[in-house]
C-alpha cells in the first residue's frame, strides 16, 4: 500500500514549528506577519523544489500546483498557516503539511494521476489580528464583501487594515488566479480535531460530514444597584442572579436534548462589577452548536420560553451570529471513509464543531474534510499536539482520498 | 421646640455641592483633590465666622470647636467632605453641614451647653482615591498603622502617595490635636441610611444601633478550558457551571438563615471569557451582612459545606476580609430614639449595613449614629437624595441628642 512518509513529514512540522515559535512548545503566527511570511516563502521554496508551480490570487491565498497526465481541472488539499496568539503547531498548518507530504509521495513515488494537484494556503484563517476568520476562502466563494474585508483594522494597531498588510507582503496576486469550478475539480482539507472526541473514543480518524449549525445568543439581564450592607434581599433586583438562574434554566432544559449538543457559556460580565455593589446589569453569552438544524430549532425554542423578567430584572436577548449546518459532498466523504478502511485505520463520522476554510468552499466545489485526533482535545494553546503516527495516518487517508477523487472525477 | 433653619441648611448643602460638582447632580470630591480643598476652607471660614476655633491634627482631620460654659471636653459631631467618583451630595458631608447647623443654631438661639462642641471633618473616609476608607479616623483610633497608610498609592497615579497628598495640602496639623478622651466626650455621626429601608417602611429617623458584621470571600473554581464547537457536554469541566451552582446553593441555603443577613455577589470574573471558549476559572466575591456575629456564623458554616470539587471543578476559598460587629453606646444611641420622639418624628432602631468613622470612634469615646432616609436607595452615585425636610429632622435630632449628652455627660 502507497504511504507518505513519517520521517519527511516529521521534518516539515519540525521545520514550520519554527516560524513564530514562543519557546513554550507553541507558535504566534498571525496571518501575513513576519512569521508567517517566513512559512510562506518555505512553503513556496518547497514546492516549487518538487516541481510546482506556485501563484497567488488577490487575497494572498496560494496554489502550488503539479500537472496531471490528463488536462483537467486540479485536485485541491491544504488549510492555512496562521495561528491565534500562543497557538499550537498543528491548527492549520498540519493540512498544509500533510498535503505537501501527499504531492511530495506522489511525485518521489511517481504514482500515476491524471488531474493537476494543487497544495493551496488560505489566507488569514483565525482572523485573530484581522476580523473575521476564515477571511479569504470567505472572500472568493462570496461570504464577504472584498472592500469590507480589506478595510478591517488590527486587533493592535489603531488605523493599520488587513488591505495594508496584504500590499504590504509580497503574496497579493492575480484575482484571475483564483480558485474556481472550471479550473478545480474538488478540495479535501486535513485539520486536527480540536476536540477529545477520536482520542478518548479510540479511532485514528474522523470522517468529517459536515459543519455544525450553530447559533450564538447574548443575554442582558437589567437589574438596580445597591450597596451590599443597605438593601434588604427583599427589595433587590440582583441581575447576576437573575443570570444565574437563567444560566441553570439553560442547562437543564439543553440537557434534555439530543445528547450530540454542545452549548457553552463562555463569556460572563458584571456592572459595576464591585465586591460591595448588587449588580444592575449582568450579559452573558450562548453558543450551541449541532448538526441537525431540527435540534437548533429546539435550543431556539428553549431560549424563547425564557420570562422577560426574572428575579424582578428585565430580560432581553439577540442572536450575535448563526452558522447553518454545511453538509460535505457525500461522494467523497465516502472516499475518506474508504481510504481509511484500505489502511486498516479505525474512523468514525462525525461533524465539525468549529468553523474551517473547507465549509465555505463546498459552496464552489465538491468537498470533504479529515481529522486527526488532538491529545486531550487541546486546540488554540501551546498544548496542542497529534501524535507524528496519527499525523502519518492522516496523510495517507489524504493520499488516497485524493487518488479515488481523481479516478472518478 | 428649639429647631434648626431649613433655608440655612439648604444653602449649606447647595454651597458644598458646588466643590467637585460633576454636572449631573453629584460630585466627585476625593480626599484631598483641589475640590475637597475648597470644600475645607468653607468649613473652616463658615465655621470660624460662627466664633470656631479650627485646628487639624497630624491626619489633616478638622476640629471645628465653640467653648461651652464649663471647662469639660467637647462633645463632637461630624463626618467626611470627600466622596467616591461620582458620587452624591449628601453622602458624608450631610453629617458636616447638618452639624454646622446645629452649632450655628446654638451660637444663633444662644442655646446654652456645659460642654464646648466641636464639628469634627475626618479625613479620606471614602478611600476612593487612597485606600483604605476609613482612613484617618481609622489611623487615631490605632486601626491602621499611619506609616503603612502615608505611603498608600494613589488608584490613578503610580508613585502618588497620600502622605504626599497630605503634605501638600495646607491641612496637616498637629499630633496633639488628635480626637483622645481626654480631649472629647462623644461623639454623634449623621449620615444618610443609602439603604432604601426608612423610606420604604416610612420612618423619618434610623436609629443606628450599631454596624453589621461581615464576611467577604473570594470563590475560585478551576475547570479546563475546550473548544465550544468540540467537546462534548460529559468531558466538560466547566468553570462558570460550576460557580453557577455554588451561586445558587448560597442563595438557597443563606435564604433559610435570619431574614435581616444581608449577602450579595458583586464580582465575578472568567477566564478566558471568550464566548467559544469554556471557562477553566472563574472568581466571585460573597459579601455577607448581620448585627448578630451568631448568624456570620452560620454563613460561614455553609461556606464551608461547599463541596472541593463541583462539576469536576476544584474549588477554593479565602476570606478576603471581615469586620466584627460594632455596637454603639447604649445610653447615646437612647437619647438618639428619644430626641426623634421629642419632635414627634417616626424612628426606627436598626443596624448600618456599611461601614462610618464612628464605627471606629466608638472603641475611644461614646458614640451614637443617626441616619436619615435616601430616596429610593441610592448612594454613592449621583441620584443620592434626601428631601431637605428629612435633612432638618436629621439636624434637629442631631441638635437635641447633643443637648441631652451635654446635660447628662
Amino acid at each position: 500500500m502507497v504511504s507518505c512518509n513519517i520521517e519527511r513529514l516529521e521534518e516539515k512540522i519540525k521545520t514550520f514549528s519554527k516560524f513564530g515559535d514562543t519557546g513554550n512548545g507553541g507558535i504566534t503566527r498571525f496571518s501575513l506577519s513576519p512569521e508567517a511570511l517566513e512559512a510562506r516563502k518555505e512553503f513556496k521554496k518547497r514546492m516549487e523544489a518538487i516541481g510546482a508551480t506556485v501563484v497567488t490570487d488577490d487575497m494572498a491565498n496560494m496554489y502550488a500546483t503539479i500537472p496531471g497526465s490528463e488536462d483537467l481541472p486540479a485536485i485541491m488539499s491544504g488549510s492555512h498557516l496562521d495561528s491565534v496568539r500562543q497557538g499550537g503547531n498543528y491548527d492549520g498548518v498540519l493540512g498544509v503539511l500533510s498535503a505537501m507530504e501527499v504531492v511530495e509521495t506522489i511525485v518521489k513515488e511517481k504514482i500515476p494521476h491524471r488531474h493537476p494537484i494543487t497544495v493551496v494556503v488560505w489566507t488569514n484563517e483565525e482572523g485573530a489580528r484581522f476580523e473575521p476568520a476564515m477571511m479569504s476562502s470567505g472572500v472568493i466563494c462570496g461570504k464577504f464583501d472584498k472592500d469590507v474585508v480589506l478595510a478591517s483594522e488590527a486587533k493592535d494597531i489603531p488605523g493599520y487594515t488587513f488591505g495594508e498588510a496584504l500590499e504590504n507582503s509580497g503574496f497579493k496576486g492575480d484575482i484571475a488566479n483564483r480558485m474556481s469550478p472550471d479550473k478545480y475539480a474538488a478540495l479535501v482539507e486535513l485539520h486536527i480535531e480540536q476536540g477529545p472526541v477520536l482520542e478518548n473514543e479510540g479511532y485514528d480518524i474522523g470522517v468529517v460530514e459536515g459543519v455544525c449549525g450553530m447559533i450564538n445568543y447574548e443575554f442582558t439581564f437589567r437589574g438596580q444597584a445597591g450597596h451590599a450592607g443597605t438593601t434588604p434581599m427583599i427589595y433587590r433586583k440582583d441581575a447576576l442572579y437573575a443570570a444565574v438562574k437563567t444560566i441553570q434554566y439553560l442547562h437543564d432544559e439543553l440537557d434534555t436534548l439530543d445528547g450530540k449538543l454542545v452549548y457553552t457559556t463562555g463569556k460572563i460580565s458584571a456592572h459595576p462589577n464591585i465586591h460591595t455593589i448588587i449588580p444592575d446589569e449582568v450579559k452573558f453569552t450562548l453558543d450551541a452548536r449541532h448538526q441537525n438544524p431540527e435540534v437548533i430549532k429546539q435550543v431556539l425554542e428553549i431560549i424563547r420560553k425564557i420570562p422577560k423578567e426574572v428575579e424582578k430584572c428585565e430580560v432581553t436577548c439577540k442572536e450575535a451570529w448563526s452558522r447553518k449546518t454545511v453538509r460535505f459532498t457525500p461522494d467523497l466523504v465516502d472516499y475518506v471513509e474508504k481510504s481509511a478502511n484500505d489502511y486498516g485505520y479505525t474512523s468514525k463520522r462525525l461533524y465539525s464543531g468549529p468553523g474551517h476554510d473547507a465549509q465555505y468552499v463546498t459552496d464552489i466545489i465538491p468537498t470533504a474534510m479529515i481529522f486527526v485526533p488532538s491529545v486531550g482535545g487541546h486546540s488554540h494553546c501551546e498544548l496542542e499536539y497529534t501524535p507524528i503516527e496519527y499525523c502519518l495516518k492522516g496523510a495517507n487517508v489524504l493520499l488516497k482520498t485524493l487518488l479515488y477523487i481523481d479516478q472518478h472525477s
